[in-house]
């Protein structure tokens, strides 16, 4: 048939999200997930979830759920604005407020949805060189330009950019909005939201995918204030008024209201990452000093693609981009101590 | 605090979608929700779901609830796009088939969200007046555009445009992208779906809030032919890679199956709609010829704006639209038998 339409198409090259075997015995190290289930009070809320409801729009403002967010984070309601996963919110942020002529900056080496957001709006951006140890260096970000994205902790690298050097990059740059991804920053480092009441340029962005272990429920949210929050829900009521549903809603209530379940979790994974780096170490790798929960390593006698391949044919699956500066690297997850003893065992094996 | 970065923020005026009261004892027909639950086949599967599951990404692809849309609809699974809720489906739609210099067309009367997609994204648009019966006449889509978007049945009016008719307006603009909003057409009328094998430029909407009971867990679909569809997938992929989560995808999945459930409800609600118009058209009101879960119908007596004032004081809430042309109109969900005898009773009491 012929597509006399084609030219009204906007084409585009997506993101590529990491792969999600159905195979329930593959080890899977490859997506940030976590390896513990949430809150059992997840549990109790779903299995305790009057389905009749269902029928109902959910919630326009999630009340409840912001107000559990703001007591945790300290922050006013009003300085909450939740999202289809921080994906989404990251995405309406980007469309409210980058656009300007000068250039989106961001490093590099970072979370690869970034450029795919900018060409999607045809925003302009600068990628901005890490060190050789992949450090983000914070005057590179004293510029000229039309808005700042960073990731902190970095992915894929876990490196962590200190509180103050954050703050100087939110300060030298009081004519544009700067998100900072805080996807990570559970497992390490200091969070910016404390600075959102002194800085007004200032967005930070949290997800409950990562240490919340609520990757399949999709909720996230950026914490900023109150008129931006304004121009990002009109974006967002432009775009899609009902973007969380009644179900996840529930789910992240209960979850983000436990926080002893919470702090276990995250302990037991911060345990784990440096007993990684430690025995990663030991056995002929290079590893960057992850705040996250995962690590970017690099084997002093082997190939990471390598790597990739033999580990996958164990039923290991890792992350390996084939990217300039990065192609010797991996990047993997951090699963219980018995997943990562079985990534050794197999490393050790290659080796 | 100086807001040197306001420039560079996209500054819109919203979609408002209807009031979500939180008193339970309000009679809710004003934003076509079905006044039934969900399948309780959905019940099972929230009861049954494993909540550790949710630590992990959702599926990707939703291959099986694909495969259950492809079997109810007779299209293969290449042919159908998932979002969250058909309002994404249908902001997605419109950031990729309306990149056009030429003017995308829709009625004037309609939902109202069309022109809010097309300012959001600074697209060209049209409004072709309805006939002064609030009909849409198909030959007036007959000219050079970028772009059509017809409801049908349209909203708020609940007419539907004949398939003939649909047709017409498919084949005679075989450059542009026309998108048929078919979220009410499970009440009444012939689903343009059939036709997407034939003409390589129709896109078919569909949701689950309306006929399936389920707008509490945001999920929509579209479907269209796979070389349409690759390219929407980019673009959704350029947003946001897991826009549905892994409840609510379950939840879709045992809905769309329970076949039997479905059409006893509609016929509920097909039912309890004509016996509305006649006793509306019976007590003073001109009803439109609904083919929807709603009806639009004034008063010859009475103000519409007082009329929704004064159901609300009593406890109902129905939809009214200051706008011109419709602002004598009142919208009414079609709710439970009982419901809706309760609206006839204070209307009586009104008039």
């Amino acid at each position: 048939m012929e597509r006399k339409w084609i030219d009204n198409i906007k084409i585009v090259e997506p993101y590529i999200p990491g792969e999600q075997p159905k195979d329930e015995n593959i080890i899977k190290l490859n997506t940030n997930e976590c390896p513990y289930p949430p809150s059992p009070l997840v549990n109790d809320a779903i299995k305790n979830f009057d389905y009749g409801n269902l029928r109902l729009y959910p919630s326009i403002n999630c009340d409840r759920l912001k107000s559990i967010i703001s007591e945790n984070y300290n922050v006013s309601k009003d300085m909450i604005f939740l999202g289809n996963g921080s994906d989404e919110v990251l995405a309406l942020c980007f469309m409210t407020f980058f656009n300007s002529d000068k250039p989106v900056l961001f490093p590099d080496i970072t979370y690869s949805f970034y450029d795919v957001w900018c060409k999607l709006y045809n925003i302009k951006y600068e990628k901005i060189p890490v060190s050789d140890n992949f450090e983000i260096i914070s005057k590179d970000y004293f510029k000229e330009n039309g808005g700042i994205v960073i990731a902190n902790p970095n992915a894929p690298t876990g490196l962590y950019l200190e509180f103050e050097e954050i703050e100087e990059i939110v300060k030298n740059n009081e004519k544009s909005i700067v998100i900072i991804d805080e996807a990570y920053i559970d497992f390490g480092g200091e969070s910016a939201v404390s600075l959102v009441n002194k800085y007004n340029n200032l967005v930070v962005v949290h997800t409950f995918s990562k240490s919340r272990a609520l990757a399949g429920i999709r909720v996230g949210f950026a914490i900023l204030n109150s008129e931006l929050k304004s121009y990002l829900e009109a974006v967002k009521n432009s775009f899609n008024s009902y973007t969380l549903n009644s179900l996840s809603i529930t789910a992240a209530e209960k979850s983000m209201s436990d926080l002893e379940y919470f702090q276990k979790c995250r302990e037991k994974i911060i345990s784990t990452r440096n007993r990684t780096i430690n025995i990663l170490n030991s056995i002929g790798f290079k590893t960057l000093n992850s705040k996250s929960n995962f690590v970017f390593t690099t084997c002093q006698n082997q190939k990471a693609s390598y790597l990739y391949e033999y580990l996958k044919s164990k039923k290991i699956i890792v992350r390996f981009f084939d990217k300039p500066r990065i192609n010797n690297y991996l990047r993997i997850t951090i699963g219980t101590d018995y997943q990562m003893d079985k990534l050794f065992e197999e490393l050790k094996n290659c080796l």
